[in-house]
């Protein structure tokens, strides 16, 4: 259990300005009161205030999606949505769950018997119980990269993907490469769609052929890569353009196993740039989804609906990070 | 110039308790402290406290929209955007502007020199000198339904469009409308070209066939319905859907003019719903941008930009009005 003192430790500052900052005491800054809460979400402190207003809760429901530790994809999400509800007094539930738990209550009765005011949902999947049910929720609800239409109730948060994709397919094309292999997540992902439909337009921004042999739905692991790295490579592509990084790092692996070094022989770029992207070998090029924005988005976003301002969508901004996975085309004429 | 009676005159409640509102005093609920500022953001009361704070200063530029008046498209997009900025404390300026005043300075010059934090763009043409600058631009800025690619410091707020434009087809094509015509706005604007998108795709997913005779851009005038209605009807469309709702405010007269009786003969959808439409004879079916709310997000935004919350866009929902502009399809045969 965090105490007072390991956020005054964490932040250099003393107990006593700490406890100011708790309080909303007026002789601290508001810059700093509000890294002392950050803080405290962060290492899980709560004051008897935050715990109080039993009546303002909101409820985080996450699948398929790891979120326990830093390195793993849900946590910043997480960190983010409370660090910018706490600020307006919400308390916050998380709760992992799976389709058997949907199967046994619907979405509105959960909420409502549990006295939940909103809903933001992570890493559900389009075949989900709760997701059809969402068309008609009448409860506040935020979806991380799930879109509902015509609901005004309903509300969907992401990066934005086709800008992401250009981003990488833009750099990959500076750097001369025309054989681009695309290695997607799982198929019944909104986002898995709206990135393959980016790289085709990509593709056909920049006068490129597509070829059906140069890309495949995978899933979101780094097991994906060897099921297919082989024939892309034997297709002769220059780059592999990864849906996430956990499958860059299984195609980075997969390439040096057919002898295939990155980036000098083939180049890899991934999505989203986890915690451990940058200690790959060689160290990721990816496109960052900022986490902790997410989240504090998906605040946004519910905050607008529960006021009656019906966010239909918010899209982040996707951010080119540049380490050495990529480097200029190199034709291969080997064969795997 | 407007004073604290008139606040209290127009909400019906004491003036004690309308300066209790305006200086944030304890002893009034949180709700009626809000409306009381909106109030006064809406009648131009400002109090000395808005006055002050010089350095919190943001900037809504305004072009090519119409805003001073209550049934004009900007006012209510400006009155949003107030309301939510002055709750932080910003001092605002609307500025209309056009595109000299553009050339005279740079859109980042301007914004320093007079020491604003952020902009707001409403009615911008792709075709600004402002516009191609915001690539790059380095002040937090927000635009309403324009969108610059891979700047993190640019937003794009708006109503989906492609969400609004199919609630109108379906609605037309469940009253047995198979000719839907569709007078789009102004051809350089990035929402006319949504809509065109999305009228398209619409009829794709009804297996409607496309007739391009059925379709024109004009402007977003009611003047523009007497260049195309005409040829419309010489179609045979039974159902015209409209860019704006002062286009279908001129497709209406239009259509009578032709001996052409709205709904019974043919059906007109508009979009907006601007506060004339439910006075137009027939009452106009329209769907609704819910232009408070828009101002509202724009301000959501930019305070993110401003907070490195990097947004890239946020859409509102489209919501459908039902008036009397829509009937059962009725084939004719008349020529014009």
């Amino acid at each position: 259990m965090a105490t007072i003192k390991d956020i005054a430790n964490k932040l250099g500052i003393s107990v006593s300005t700490v406890s100011k900052g708790l309080n909303g005491a007026s002789d601290i800054s508001e810059a700093l009161r509000q890294t002392v809460l950050d803080t405290a979400v962060e290492i899980g402190y709560t004051t008897k205030k935050m715990k109080k207003e039993e009546h303002k809760k909101l409820c985080v429901f996450i699948e398929n999606m790891d979120y326990e530790t830093n390195n793993q994809f849900g946590y910043e999400i997480i960190l983010g949505f409370k660090q910018a509800a706490y600020r307006d007094k919400w308390d916050i539930t998380v709760l992992p769950i799976n389709p058997t738990f949907q199967m046994q209550e619907k979405y509105d009765t959960y909420m409502l018997k549990n006295g939940y005011r909103g809903g933001f949902l992570l890493g559900f999947s389009l075949q989900d119980n709760w997701m059809s049910q969402l068309n008609s929720t009448t409860i506040p609800t935020v979806l991380f990269d799930n879109y509902i239409r015509k609901n005004p109730n309903v509300a969907y948060v992401g990066t934005d993907s086709f800008e992401g994709i250009d981003i990488a397919m833009e750099h990959l094309i500076s750097l001369g490469h025309k054989k681009i292999a695309f290695l997607n997540g799982s198929p019944n992902s909104m986002v898995s769609e709206q990135r393959m439909q980016a790289y085709l337009d990509s593709l056909a921004a920049h006068n490129l052929t597509f070829n059906e042999k140069l890309t495949a739905y995978g899933y979101y692991v780094a097991e994906s890569a060897k099921y297919h790295i082989p024939s892309f490579l034997a297709e002769g592509a220059t780059a592999i353009l990864c849906g996430n990084d956990l499958i860059a790092s299984g195609a980075i692996m997969e390439c040096s196993m057919h002898g295939f070094r990155v980036p000098e022989d083939i180049s890899v770029i991934g999505f989203d740039d986890l915690p451990i992207s940058a200690h790959l070998d060689p160290p990721l090029t990816t496109i960052r989804q900022n986490r902790v924005e997410l989240g504090k988005c998906g605040y946004f976003a519910l905050s607008g609906l529960i006021n009656h301002v019906s966010i239909s969508r918010t899209m982040l901004h996707a951010q080119y990070i540049e380490r050495a996975s990529t480097a200029p085309a190199k034709e291969h004429k080997k064969t795997v």
